[in-house]
């Protein structure tokens, strides 16, 4: 047994104290953001803006505008928490049904005996009772559900918390509203990313009290919690995903095209949906989501490792690599984003998207030495991972080294790429907005066919981190390369979550009535913050395929599947078929959409035909049935894309065997990637949008003038 | 060596007479179609249609209309040409280049040796010498893109001739109509069987002369008859597909869109180059495309069975199998378009629809029996298929019934499919019409989700031909499942070739200014044209599947790969990166046809919006530079796509080896076929906007009317 430099006591230490510190750095920062006040006229004296920025528009009354300022947050909290709770209860009602189902599926395999076992491997050793494995599985499963669902919620209180803030710092100075929105994304990527690891390493310290020596149980139990993860990222997604952009088409639709009302204008009677939903999508969801991601991969690689010599060594250490990179990525994100914060201030527009850019490159850099730090202290100079049906793979530790540090540059790359595809700084969006000259049709095309393209470097950087971890560690490799991609996490989550967050800023402080320049500053953010969603999207994709392989690995693994030869009939035919799922899974969402949208839109239109005064704003619509539109129809259609991915596998491994299985799942990775990268095209659009509205109203004049 | 019933002499007289049949029959369908006259207005009223039709119309002048016809006719005839000709000067530099590099490679492997060689599968037998074998490739190389040319212009030649007589003929009732556009679709469905067929086999019979008792060098020359085939269908393909979208774009653009008038107006600049896109995208592109198709599956089971038992044992008969499947699906075909042609008569437009499906049943019923015939007189009772690096496959004659029969019967399925996806007499198509009432959007997301599911039931059709043939007979079940799809071959392209005829008749009637009735004829038959313009698109691509499928295995076999497993780095890699591909090239084909309808867009605005008396129509617009805009754009935009699928295999595997570009060709593959499945949704968008278009007439009707 190769010794490590770090004992297993400084572990202990290390691990908890690095979560304990992010979670400390995240009350900070929220705090900070609390100490702006929305609580009325006086408050925001006291913060000490300029007066003169209110004298340029007429009739402007600051002191009203904070008050509604607080109003139109409270409406977007109360909306966010309502959907959320029932959205949790839901998810409760099915957690619970599969809870159970995990507990008597696992029980019965060994027929809930209670009786210790000599281990399969090592047969002089005793193995725990498998009716133990299935409680402490479900157990496992509940807590990551259970961790889950919180980081999306905590996400939520935070985004809508900040939301109005940053309206409010705005009047102040771009850079002011910025640290606002970023501060408060970072509060949810600190602790998501500190509540993941904390309570991941408290399962294993206390499931280990009864495991004992039997680490492959005790590993094989703590998957449970990446698997209760990545259910709640699942139906959180898709729920998420549908009521955002149902609530965000129908208010568009009817509002900006037919009724010709500015975006967020509060005469539209959607406009508090659509900012409700960029906080149940893109802040719950996206949380959920790369929560999912980061357990499901340490859980692989534990799983991994457990059966290699780490585990038979019982090497508390190395086992503990993949939270020990965790741990470190706190720290290094801390350090980022004190950059971001405190080290360069942002006072123009042009500073913001560089700025954002900058916390990716300090970030993967810093990281990139702390992984070296790790790999040389934590893991013994050589060892070895089981591959099945293949000799043992000797591997020495600089190799993960290189196995981690390429999913984090991977994660750089695409970072970037995507940042130049959706950004309107760069020639690509141009030229999409440059094709709706001529209509409607050549800017389809030329989106469509921009998303596409925009898949190709990213494929590329993912293709070459799996190569290089597939080969230096086999699966163990390409499990630790997802957790370098997400061992930045709180740093990705903070420039993604600033996204929704300045978008609602933007609507807020449009429905309030703010000053023409508080709203050029918001837009401005805003329109980063579109950019920056892109990125965390496209790093939420890129984890997610890692991670999908990672697990691809451990199900072959753990089926004894040696090969899987797509020149074989059953293999081939699971191969097409699995590359046809991401394609029905999306026509089932986005046909959820469509339906949701056309129930929106018919309201919208509703309201505005038969309320009277509405459009003139004496009146005020009624925001709260737009909201239940959206809240119902995600909440109904989330099941049906959910059952599919949930049951295809099942189906097709109970009717077609592993081997079709295996096949189907390989399919729906490669196919998968592609799809969802594709998607990006979402963002770029959004850009365009942006771009060109200036340039629509002006025609659509022009067109009324001609009349 | 076990006997097959049918002898060798009798095969070698089967085939070239049923090629000779499919030509006589094809030559009298012109002939018929000939019949009408579109010489003036006296040849017409000897036509003898209805007086009485021209009376509803005031101001209306049959012989200027019927001239006017023959104008237009001339006018899209010379685009067509000029573009084709154009075209294939540019594929024959290319052929050129290509058919030195095939020739210079394929010699040096064996240093341009002119000596007779001791075989390696059978060292006491003498094999033809590597030169020479470079030198028939190469010929056969050359004659199966001169093959796919010739059947592609030919199509256009026929499809030009027909369209202006399918006009005159509505003007007689819907049936008359009807018939001269399938009767032309015929001829080209005929003549491209029946020469694929004549030259493939009088290639083997001159080869053989040299090649004597050398079967294996034989007929893997002959494979260069597959390669050159797709080749042209590449280029064609792509060409001719920028070269529609980008004309069909940018004239409902600026006509239907801007400036409200009706589709194919004679004011609209670029309705002549629309109408010559459908000739040269929709007729001679899908001619060389499944030309290409039929090439590959044969010349792909040639090869497996020639270093099978079939060609060890010198079995011309059995041999032969695809040939006599092809030959026997001509004899099918010409019976099945009897009964559209002469034994039902359509007297209405709703029989139109019903009347082409029933072609897709009769064909798909017969050639089901003709392939039991086929199998049971040209092959032995059991023969074995050599799988590399596995146990030769023990076959039974039955067996192979199967496959061909799944490929066939997977084929009908697809034709369904596609007509219930895309016509509109079916709810998906109306739920998407339905969609527009609240605007383009969600309109786009309805679309997209119905591409997308339309997917499902064709992929999994493939997969169960896939399966089926797969398990049977290996690649070559796989070969043959192929052909079978493709055996009805002729009736699938007349259904095909019908739609652009019937959509240029419309264009015709409109230009001409045909009577009201008459274009309502028209109007109906491009309607159904549509749906089998896709149900053409829907074999094209599930037989390219299983071809590529097919070569997919002949590569492996040849590259000495006994295993493709896709849980081993080289093999995922190339599966990722593969599956990209599909997207890449999609960016780059949809971004020349969003460019070339950028400059459609603006060369039609500025005819519009200079030539004076344009709109009023008292001058004629340049249709002349709309032409040339997109015959420039398609001739250059075709080849940085086309260098992408011919050199990354080129390139993947010199780099990165024949494992990596296993996983990288079985990525394309079932990528591919998910992509371009989804393709269809543009048909579906086609059927809705012919929905719609009164409905939106109204609305903006009313929106005038409100402003």
């Amino acid at each position: 047994m190769a010794a490590t430099l770090l004992s297993a006591l400084l572990v202990e230490i290390l691990i908890p104290v690095a979560a304990l510190i992010g979670m400390v750095f995240a009350l900070i920062q929220w705090f900070l953001v609390s100490r702006v006040s929305v609580g009325g006229g006086q408050a925001s004296i006291n913060n000490g803006y300029d007066q003169s920025l209110l004298d340029d528009e007429e009739g402007y009354d600051d002191a009203e505008a904070v008050a509604l300022c607080a109003e139109i947050q409270n409406a977007i909290s109360e909306g966010a928490e309502s959907f959320l709770i029932t959205e949790y209860q839901y998810l409760g009602i099915f957690m619970a049904v599969f809870s159970v189902f995990i507990f008597l599926f696992l029980g019965s395999v060994g027929g809930f005996s209670t009786k210790w076992v000599s281990c399969k491997a090592n047969p002089s050793e005793l193995c725990a009772p498998p009716l133990a494995n299935a409680l402490f599985s479900t157990v496992a499963f509940i807590l990551g559900a259970l961790t889950s669902t919180l980081s999306g919620y905590l996400g939520m209180k935070i985004a809508t918390y900040a939301n109005a803030r940053t309206t409010l710092e705005a009047r102040k100075g771009v850079g002011e509203a910025f640290i606002v929105a970023f501060r408060a994304g970072s509060v949810m990527g600190f602790l998501l990313a500190a509540n993941g690891l904390i309570v991941l390493f408290i399962a294993i310290v206390l499931f280990k009290l009864y495991y004992g020596n039997d680490w492959t149980g005790l590993y094989e139990s703590i998957a449970g919690y990446g698997l209760g993860g990545s259910s709640v990222a699942l139906f959180g997604r898709v729920g998420g995903g549908i009521y955002t952009k149902a609530a965000d088409v129908g208010a568009d639709l009817v509002g900006k095209v037919e009724r010709n009302i500015p975006e967020d204008d509060p005469r539209n009677p959607a406009v508090i949906a659509d900012n409700v939903g960029d906080n149940v999508g893109d802040i719950a969801g996206m949380g959920a989501d790369l929560f999912g991601s980061f357990a499901e991969s340490s859980c692989a690689a534990l799983v991994v490792s457990s059966i290699s010599s780490f585990g038979a060594d019982r090497d508390f250490v190395a086992m503990s690599f993949p939270l020990l990179i965790s741990s470190a990525g706190i720290v290094v994100c801390l350090i980022t984003t004190i950059f971001a914060t405190d080290l360069f201030v942002i006072k123009s527009v042009k500073e913001i998207e560089p700025s954002l850019k900058r916390q990716l490159v300090i970030s993967t850099v810093l990281m990139t030495l702390a992984i070296a730090a790790v790999c040389y202290l934590a893991l013994p100079s050589t060892f070895t991972i089981n591959v099945v049906g293949h000799q043992p793979k000797v591997v020495k530790n600089w190799k993960l080294f290189f196995c981690v540090g390429s999913g984090l540059w991977a994660g750089l790359i695409i970072g970037y790429t995507t940042e130049y595809f959706t950004s309107n700084a760069y020639q690509p969006v141009r030229d999409v907005a440059d094709s709706c000259r001529t209509g409607a049709a050549t800017n389809v095309i030329f989106g469509l066919a921009l998303g596409y393209k925009s898949v190709i470097i990213p494929v590329l950087a993912i293709a070459v981190a799996i190569f290089l971890s597939f080969s230096l560690a086999a699966m163990y490799g390409i499990a630790v390369a997802a957790l370098g991609m997400l061992s930045t996490l709180a740093t990705g989550l903070a420039i993604d979550a600033y996204g929704p967050i300045s978008d609602n800023a933007g609507g807020i402080a449009e429905m309030a009535g703010m000053p023409h320049k508080v709203r050029e500053r918001t837009d401005a953010l805003d329109a980063a913050g579109n950019t920056t969603a892109a990125i965390g999207k496209g790093f939420a994709i890129g984890s997610a395929a890692l991670v999908s392989l990672a697990l691809f690995g451990a199900f072959v693994s753990r089926a004894g599947i040696a090969v899987v030869d797509v020149i074989q009939p059953k293999e081939f035919v699971g191969l097409i078929v699995g590359a046809m799922l991401p394609y029905w899974f999306s026509a089932m969402t986005m046909k959820s959409v469509g339906k949701a949208a056309l129930a929106m839109v018919e309201e919208v239109r509703r309201q505005f035909n038969t309320i009277p005064g509405l459009m003139e704003g004496t009146v005020k619509p009624d925001y709260k049935r737009c909201v239940k539109i959206s809240t119902d129809a995600s909440l109904r259609e989330m099941i049906p894309p959910g059952a599919l991915v949930m049951l295809t596998p099942l189906i097709v491994g109970t009717l077609f065997g592993s081997s079709t299985l295996a096949g189907l799942l390989a399919g729906a990775l490669v196919s998968g990637v592609q799809v969802v990268l594709g998607i990006m095209q979402k963002s770029i659009s959004r850009q365009v949008h942006r771009i060109m509205l200036a340039a629509l109203v002006q025609r659509v004049l022009m067109h009324i003038r001609l009349l």
